[in-house]
Formats: C-alpha cells, structure tokens, sequence
C-alpha cells in the first residue's frame, strides 16, 4: 500500500512565493516532495500529513522556485574581465575570438563547472546555454546537478569544434539521440544568428528543431550594425528575414532583440516566438535597450538571461531582474512597467515558458518537478518586508540564497554545494587563465 | 621613544587597491594603521618593521577604501518596498508623504542604524544623508561606528521635527555646534530643491555653509516637472536659477543633475561643483538618465550614491558601481565610457571630493583617516581574476566585503558586526513596518 502522504523532502516555515498562475504568495508556507517532483505546496498547517525523511527548514525565509537564465554562455566564465571597456569589434577581435580560438572540449567543461557554481549559489537552477563542445557543458550541468539546455552552436565558419557545418547538423543529432532521456538535460538547435548563418543553415536547422520537437535558439537583432548588415544583404530586418525563411515558430527563442520594428514585434507575437532579454550583456556592449515593456504589453513571452561572463560579468539573475526592471521604466519613462511581479514572471515562469519547460519547472506547483530555493531573510538589505516579491527583484541579492533542490535532490544546503568540490573548479579555470596571460601578458595588468 | 614602526593594525595579504593619484594596484600588499591613521601603505615585504598588536590576514583578497556612499536618506529603510511601481506623484503623495508624517526621532535613529547595518555589510564606510532628525541620524553614525555627513533638510513649508524654518537653521546651527570636533560626523547645510525653497532660503543656506566652511548639498534638476515648474517659475533652468543666486561654488553637491543643458554643465565645471549620481533611483522612478560621461569628461567631479531605500531598493554601492557603467555606456552608445577605473573613483576618491572628504577618506595612502574594506575574492563570481578594479565594478557584490575599519577603528570582521547588535535594530524596523502596515492595511498585501 502506497502511503499517499509520503515525502522524501519537506521544505517548511517559509513564504512560499509559487509563481503560479495566480502568483499565489503563502505565508508559512511549506513544499512536500518525492522523488524528483512536487507533491503538494501550501500553508503548513495543510501539510501536516507529510512525513519526510529530510526536513528542511527555511528559518521563515522565501520559498521559490529556482531561477530560470534563459539565455548564457556558460564556459564563457573564463574569460570574466578579461577585457571590459572597449568598443565591440575590438573587444571580439582582438581579444575574446582569440582566446576561444585555444578552447578545448576540457576547458568548456572547466568554465562550465565553475558557472554552474555561481549559478547555484545565485538562485539559477536551470540554464539555456549557446557555445562550443555543448556535450562537455550538459557534462559539466550534470555534475552539478543543474537543469540545462543546450545546443551547439552553428554557423558559416569552421568551429573548433566540429570543423565543417555538416559535421556540426551531426554533432547536434549525437546530442539529441545521447541525451533523450535524461532527467535534467534537453537539447537544443542553435544556429548563431542571421549574421553567422546563410539561408539554407538557418532552414535546416528549423527543420531538424521541428522534426525533433527541441527548441530552436538564435541571436537576433542585437546591435545596429547587424541590422545594416542584414538589411544591405537581404533588404529585410532580421526578424523579417528568419520570417521569410519561415523560421519564425512557437518554438523559437530569439536572444536579445534590442532593435525591433513595429512589424517585428508583430511578427514575432504572430508566430509567438519566444525572447531572452540580457540587459546588462546590452547596456555593458553599448548594444542598446530591448523594447521588454512593449513585449510584454503584446503578451510576447519574455525570459531574461545573463549571456556570457565577458559581457556582464556575472551570473546572477537576481541582479539583472533589478536592471531589467529599472532599465525598462528609464527606458520608457513610466516607473509603472516592469513591475516586480512582471520581473519576477521573466526570470521563473517565464524562462521556463521561453525554454519550452513549463510543464515541468518555472513554479512551485504539485506535479512539476521540484527546483525549488529558499532564501534567507533576516537580513538588513531585506528589513523590514512589506512585500516579499517587491524585495526578490529590488533588494535581494543572489548571496541570499541559502538552498536549492533541483529535480528533487538537495544540491545546496546553508549555501554549501553538495555536488561538487567548487575549489577544485575554480582552480582548474585559474590554470587556464593563467595560460591565456602568458600568452598576451599585456591584458593581464589591471 | 617612540618606535616609527608601531601599528595598531595591520592588514596583510592582499591586493592593495589603493585608489591613490595613480590608481596604484599593490600585489601581495599590506596596510599599516596607528590610532585613527594609515601609517603605511606597499608590498607586504616593504611593511615587515610593522609590528602590529592585531593582524587581519585578507587571505588573498583585495584591500581597498571603504566605499562612499554621496548621496542618501538612510533612515528611509524604514520604507523599504512599501510602494514600488508607481508614477511619480502617487507614490510620493500617496505612500511616501503620508508615512514620513508619523516619522519621530527614535524611528529616523533605528531606520538610520540599519541602514548603517546594510552599509557596513556591503562595504561602506562613509555615507552623506539628507533627511529630518538628523541629529538622530548623526547617533546612529557614531553608533555604527561610521563616518557621516549629516544635514537637516530645509524647505518652505513646516517640518515634522523644526517646525518653522527659522529653527530649521537654528536645528542646523545647533549640530555644527554639536560636532564640531567630532572624528566621524561632519554637518552639511541641506536645502532640499530648487522647487521647495524659495531664494532666500537658498541663499541664506549658502551664506551659513560659506560662513562656516561647510558642504551645502541639495537635490538639483532630478525630473523633468522640476525643470519645467523652475522654467515656469523663474524663465530659468535650476542650475541656472541657482547661478543667477550665486549660490553655485565648489562646496556645493549637487544631488541628481539628469535633467542638464550645455550651458548647465558649464555652470557647474566653472564653479567646480560637485555631482551625486544616483543610477538606480534615477532608473527606477523613471526620472532619466544623467549625462555622467560628458560631466566626467569636462573634468566634474561626480560622486556615486544610492538616495533612499524606497527608490532603489537596497544601499548596496557594488551594485550601484555595476548599474551606473552599464547604464553610462548604453545611454551614450559607447561602450568604452564609464570604465571600470572610472567608476571606482567615483564610489572612493571622487566621492571622498565630492563630500569635501578627500584629505581624510577616499583612498589607502599614508597619513589619510583608516576607511578600509577587505573582500574575499575566493569565490566562483570572482574567478578568474585578470584585474581586481573590474571584477570591482563588474562582479562583485556588497556581500563579498569580509572586513571594515573605519576610522581605524575595526568595525566589522568574517562579516560580524561588532559595533552594535543587528538583530534587535532590525527589530525595532520591523516593529515600525508593522505599525505603518496596521494605518494602510491595503498596502502590505504583496
């Protein structure tokens, strides 16, 4: 007889912020879980039922679910401060596509690892990454026991990782066939951008991402010079031009989308293709400022994502929902838009929805599976607390989190990683950098 | 006889980023301090004739002067998140106004004492505040243990604590007097705005600081109504109607300044005004966005601050830092401005300038006050690290800061406060919030 109130985890004595359809807040809330999903949420008098090998008490802290970054570069981490400051084609030039060039499959597991790291310990329990060596990144995100999407990146040029463009349609089927059944891993096809990519690259891939049913990731209509160039070349604005390719789908997620045109947004709300908002990866490339209120007012979905380490230069999402919101009130003059709960939506529910996962995370809801945080609250920066979601996106801090379950499994604990040994991580990225600095000693003074 | 080579303390084994006239960065550093005083500043090896009975070993992480914060309402913690998201007005005379009216001495001291908390925390060691009671402000400081320009706010109409504006001067006379000699607290004389201060409050404000050698530091050119209501008004801009008052002069901080023209930063670079730059505030009521590259490129000495807690949410500079570059970037279109290098002077040096500090505070050089911070860079957001004044600006966080001495004076350790208990001032804050909550019920419901 299967006792229906059995639990492996009891997560009490907390505001359970659900992020639920009804962004339901519950206050001394608790979150029963078995196996790797949710089994019930509710106040904790409701829950008493419950018995549960392993209690985990959340000190009258928020309850949460995990923080969804829905656009990175994970191995990028290595790179992280290498060179700031600088006029784009100089900063990719001269400095980041020649680190990359030395990349290996061993130093994208490396900058991963030690991304999941930080993400972890900032609240991020599921990422969608873009990069080289994408098997090594899903490695690295099962190490840590993160959720992750991923795909290989694919463009026009030779990669150092797959050599030809063929080569890479067959890289990408490998991960798909070798990761269709795992339990946090799911695949991705990811043609670069309009930029990198001809017409029949672009196609192929929407087609293996239908075929396949897997989301299909691009960069789209990031800077002004990729709408030049893509205009001289086609006569079209990106969007326009992946629209007259049909690519534009439900199951597409466009990154960036700073420079967009009425008939863009109307496009891609046409088709809902989905967006990842990276404003500080934006504001610090000088890219400029993604029109995310108007986004929103079409009922577009929008995630929000950290993009790469050299661009931000950190991973935590609870900084950047601060940006993104102040950023789009400056942006549009009316401190009204972006509201906390609409931020909040973005980095949770919404970045599940952006990635195609909603029906397994982005809220704490029974039936989904369990990624879940608790943040600590006894801290000046979060007293006193009128609202609890108001402090998520303007006061708190990725440092608040003190615990994270992901597909039901402890992987944090009073902000201690269970997964993996992060000095050891950390060290392993250190050697690298310290390779890439004799190589150009130049950068390397402050 | 006295040895030369005494210290009280001595801080050792870290990156020494001393912020001095060339931004020298010491590898393997250390810092000597006697009584209130840095006695030497160099390589670890170059200070081993110190003799020090307290040594604080910074494990290889950054030494560095304490942040300042130019431009505050400390006390305002005590409104942290009560009203966010709203237009302008609304929020003001709707939520803000109305609680600032139960506002009394003991609430503005315990407010005020947590923000001291927070700052501390996230690694300020200075802070200039403008609010009412500032006595009690002041007490909160000395209680903190930090240092403070403190000023009553003045304005036409009655205040809650001086009443008529003849004893707000009074108020303001009654602190110079007050503390004087004071090693921590220096008093500013602090009219609130060109739109709440008719001109001879102005101007007999700038005699009272002239007279007396004291910074004079008012809200300028924050919003558009302001400009158009001072237009309206006086057929001037408010820098220029404060021009034509003669009350513009290099002891003068400027708090704000988004709304400037030409002929306005003309004004302010020939009579050596000083700037706060309060990114996030500025962001979040929607007020604009402050032209600081060009005020730094005519030589303007700008500050960084936070302004209250109810418009930002949080008091934490690192943030600020990381706000105010990508934000300066993104506005001009170039992301070469507002470096990293830029950016940290203003939250150090330049702000020690801005508040009249900079013989005492700002920077690790000998004979200047002890304000030094330490941060523990081992940490997965801080690694690698190929310059430290970027991850400065760029990663770090307020909760990375381990250590503070402030006026060589250990205030804070392994992040325990020692100068008062936390807890309980947090207490008093919350049972304030509960007090507010039970007058509007209606605007606690998250």
């Amino acid at each position: 007889m299967i006792n229906k109130f059995s639990a492996d985890l009891l997560v009490t004595n907390g505001t359970v912020v659900t992020m639920d359809g009804e962004d339901s807040v519950v206050e001394n809330g608790a979150v029963a879980v078995k196996g790797e999903a949710i089994v019930a949420v509710g106040r904790e008098d409701e829950l008493t039922a419950f018995k549960a090998s392993k209690i985990i008490d959340a000190d009258g802290g928020i309850i949460m679910p995990g923080l969804i970054n829905s656009h990175t570069h994970a191995a990028m981490t290595i790179f992280r401060g290498l060179a700031d400051d600088l006029p784009l084609m100089t900063w990719l030039n001269d400095h980041i596509f020649p680190a990359e060039a030395g990349l290996t499959p061993e130093k994208v597991y490396d900058g991963a690892l030690l991304a999941c790291a930080e993400m972890i310990l900032s609240g991020t329990t599921c990422f969608c990454d873009m990069y080289l060596f994408e098997d090594n990144v899903a490695q690295a995100a099962k190490m840590a026991g993160m959720r992750a999407v991923v795909g290989e990146v694919l463009f026009d040029f030779p990669s150092p990782n797959y050599g030809s463009l063929e080569k890479g349609f067959a890289y990408t089927e490998m991960l798909v066939e070798k990761y269709r059944n795992d339990p946090l891993i799911n695949i991705a096809v990811e043609p670069h951008s309009p930029y990198l990519c001809a017409p029949g690259l672009l196609q192929k891939a929407s087609l293996l991402a239908q075929k396949n049913d897997l989301l299909l990731v691009i960069h789209v209509s990031e800077t002004k010079s990729e709408i030049s160039e893509i205009n001289e070349k086609y006569g079209l604005t990106p969007v326009g031009f992946l629209a007259s390719l049909g690519v534009l789908s439900s199951n597409l997620l466009a990154c960036h989308c700073v420079h967009l045109t009425e008939d863009d947004i109307a496009l891609l709300k046409k088709h809902d293709v989905k967006v990842a908002h990276n404003p500080e990866s934006n504001m610090k490339l000088a890219s400029g400022i993604a029109p995310v209120p108007e986004l929103l007012k079409q009922g577009i979905c929008v995630g929000i994502g950290t993009d790469g380490c050299a661009s931000n230069n950190n991973l935590d999402l609870f900084h950047e929902m601060s940006m993104a919101a102040k950023l789009g009130k400056v942006f549009t003059h009316d401190p009204a838009v972006m509201d906390a709960k609409s931020v909040l939506r973005m980095a949770t529910i919404g970045g599940a929805r952006a990635l195609g996962l909603s029906g397994i995370t982005g809220s704490l809801e029974t039936g989904k599976k369990a990624d879940i945080i608790i943040l600590d609250t006894h801290k000046p920066h979060l007293t006193p607390i009128y609202s609890p979601v108001s402090h998520l996106v303007y006061a708190a801090r990725g440092s608040d989190v003190t615990t994270s379950v992901i597909n039901g499994k402890l992987i944090m604990e009073d902000r201690k990683l269970l997964s993996f040994d992060i000095a050891k991580a950390a060290g392993k990225v250190m050697e690298i950098a310290k390779d890439i600095c004799k190589k150009r000693a130049e950068a390397c003074k402050s």
